[in-house]
């Protein structure tokens, strides 16, 4: 491979046949860190996730034809278009897995054996592959044929129940996070495989489900219900932590909000004195977090009113914080990314494109002091599909041309001129 | 350490400083792949997470001294308690610092130099050691000092902005997944700098921050509102998405509700079919995903109406699924917890426990073919503090009671009468 990459993960190489975003954002997170990821996408379209609005404009930082949630999930992969339907193709992927160290997929789970790359399958051909399947419900069980996305995996973990009007519809949260709580453990599987690999020479099948770790990373209301065997359960809610008082979202200056969690009574006793109010630290309506709990709306109206006394809630914020009180300010993605704390993280990234302006983005979050991420460019379709078999296979110009004129492989009409023009 | 674990990270020590969820969680991931943690706690209470409601009742399965959330963070882990204010216990803890492979915490970034346990105090006792700082904002920047918890990771992190009414509150997520999902990175980061241990032998401090995580697992709005250089931008929602239609949660038999997200022309196709509908596919009120996004509330009717046609939410969840629209029924968490799916995952563990009934504990959700997790009992306060001193550093039965008359270390008054109850 004509690849060099730096990171934790240099020389490793991925298989990714993963689509969409709890896969894709999985084989992202082990590119950052230094894999080498070979993205299999089917032609002509390639993943999905490319045809996810928004779309760039005029004054966008994207080319227009980009998926911001493609480039997010795809940064750093090179790209193999391929038909998996023909059998041209499927020799080519057996061919690749000897030189591969982890194959990544979420289908559902009788799909990779109809291509005949079931884990059995591909570990006849490295003995000691690490592959790891993605999936809305596991391998086995009764849901397990069922498709899945992130909305089915909030709804089935669980969470979304949680989310919303106490007497009305649930809410998804904003931001796929079923998705990306899956990858991510779904990455953490697999370089623990890796380490074990290393310890030992052995590889193995991950079985990642979504339903299983939407239910399993809430550490508090499920572990709740299922200790009380049913017997507890709280009303859906968003706005306030239903057991502790003052803890939640608040109307602050100018539209914005800020969330508070000061519920128990050291914590109280601050935001009193920050709100020149200390004869509430010994009210009998207040003292006490059961007393705040039955008076929470007065509660609430005392907190929102000294809020409105700050002309931003930024202020507001930095009173509260100096003061040692857990606070924040809601800010929307746009507000993040501009925030000076995300520029001293270095957490987003001008990655040069060809035929285009460099594109920002987002960091993976690990900082890691010795190993430093990389984050690369999202490729075209079919981009890297001379190249990955040139290296790995030896195919000849001659095949190459022969498997694009047949249809076991697909490019971009764009591809034979990105070379020129590579910044 | 007479402990003998098996899991993929046997052999590895974490000595961990974490309190609370974000830094909890994390270390019991690496628990039940195998890690042998030993919490660090102060006296008397032990990490305040304890003290979270719920508490148990007499028909719940957890003693009602305990806090599910505290055993959900800490199964399987050690709990030695010492006062880190006091010489004598920082001498224990350097002492411990050799045999420790890993080191964990989640203060605000001074308050380890405060104890002279900075990565750099650290590491000169164990110079291959690999340090994790979990935070609300990381160990640099303007936000650096401010004290953090999970709703403010999902304020600051753009995560809450996106959820709730369109011109009301925002709401947070109702699972406390800003500290998951920082949890989960936080254990990436630890067993990537193990595997980058094994290959070259050198340690490293990895830096974790909430607000950084939230914001980069955000794999749809984050990107565009970056892409757009802020030009674009979703309203709050939450039970619908805005860009695709239909997608989102719908009202179903019996008060439930259930997800559905059938956007694209062939699913939305074999929705009308199944609503026996055909007509709808060629009408153009709803032809397009341009054309039902303009008549979305004529979709959603229509949705819901055929939603009432079920006696139960199951059965149109089947029904749904077996024509392959990707389609969830809203769970609670104890619904989770009893569909069959999850005991085919083999997700809840019944933990034996001295002086109490078996407690069920909810496993991690990465399933390995070759290297099992385990999921072990939470700790009471101080309950290894004799066999991990004796066994670590050698300490005598009097060198240990002389450290806990004087306060450096802590017990539970249940601790001595563990050993005869336990199952």
């Amino acid at each position: 491979m004509t690849e060099r990459k730096t990171g934790i993960l240099r020389g490793i190489t991925v298989l990714d046949f993963t689509r969409a975003v709890a896969g894709g954002y999985c084989t992202r997170l082990l590119c950052d860190m230094g894999a080498s990821v070979i993205k299999i996408e089917p032609p002509p379209i390639g993943d999905g996730i490319r045809l996810l609005p928004p779309f760039g404009g005029e004054s966008w930082a994207m080319p227009p034809s980009m998926s911001p949630t493609f480039v997010h999930c795809n940064a750093g992969k090179k790209s193999l278009c391929m038909d998996l339907k023909r059998p041209e193709a499927i020799d080519l992927v057996k061919r690749l897995v000897p030189s591969v160290d982890v194959v990544v997929e979420n289908y559902t789970r009788h799909v990779m054996p109809s291509f005949g790359l079931a884990y059995d399958d591909l570990r006849r051909l490295r003995e000691d592959l690490v592959m790891c399947s993605i999936s809305g419900f596991g391998m086995e069980g009764p849901l397990a044929d069922r498709p899945a996305a992130d909305a089915v995996g909030q709804a089935m973990g669980g969470m979304l129940s949680l989310c919303g009007e106490e007497h009305g519809y649930p809410y998804m949260a904003g931001n796929g996070i079923a998705d990306s709580v899956t990858a991510t453990t779904a990455a953490l599987g697999i370089v623990a495989a890796l380490f074990e690999r290393l310890r030992t020479g052995t590889g193995q099948h991950i079985d990642i489900s979504m339903m299983d770790t939407v239910f399993a990373v809430d550490c508090a209301a499920a572990p709740s219900y299922v200790a009380s065997r049913g017997a507890y359960s709280v009303p859906r809610g968003g706005r306030f932590h239903h057991l502790a008082c003052p803890w939640g979202v608040f109307k602050g200056p100018q539209d914005k909000y800020l969330v508070i969690m000061a519920p128990h009574d050291i914590p109280w006793e601050r935001l009193a004195r920050v709100m020149a109010r200390p004869e509430l630290i010994d009210d009998p309506e207040f003292a006490s977090m059961d007393a705040r709990q039955r008076n929470r709306e007065k509660v609430h109206a005392i907190i929102e009113e000294f809020l409105q006394t700050f002309p931003t809630a930024e202020a507001a914020y930095k009173t509260l914080s100096d003061a040692k009180i857990i606070a924040g300010v809601v800010l929307d993605p746009w507000e993040v990314a501009n925030h000076p704390q995300m520029a001293s993280r270095n957490m987003i990234h001008s990655i040069p494109y060809p035929l285009a302006d460099p594109v920002p983005t987002i960091s993976t979050a690990v900082h890691f002091s010795k190993s430093p991420l990389t984050v690369g460019r999202a490729p075209f379709v079919g981009e890297h599909n001379r190249t990955v078999l040139r290296d790995f296979l030896g195919l000849s110009e001659d095949e190459l041309d022969r498997l694009h004129e047949n249809g076991a492989l697909y490019q971009d009409d764009v591809v034979p001129h990105l070379a020129a023009h590579t910044p």
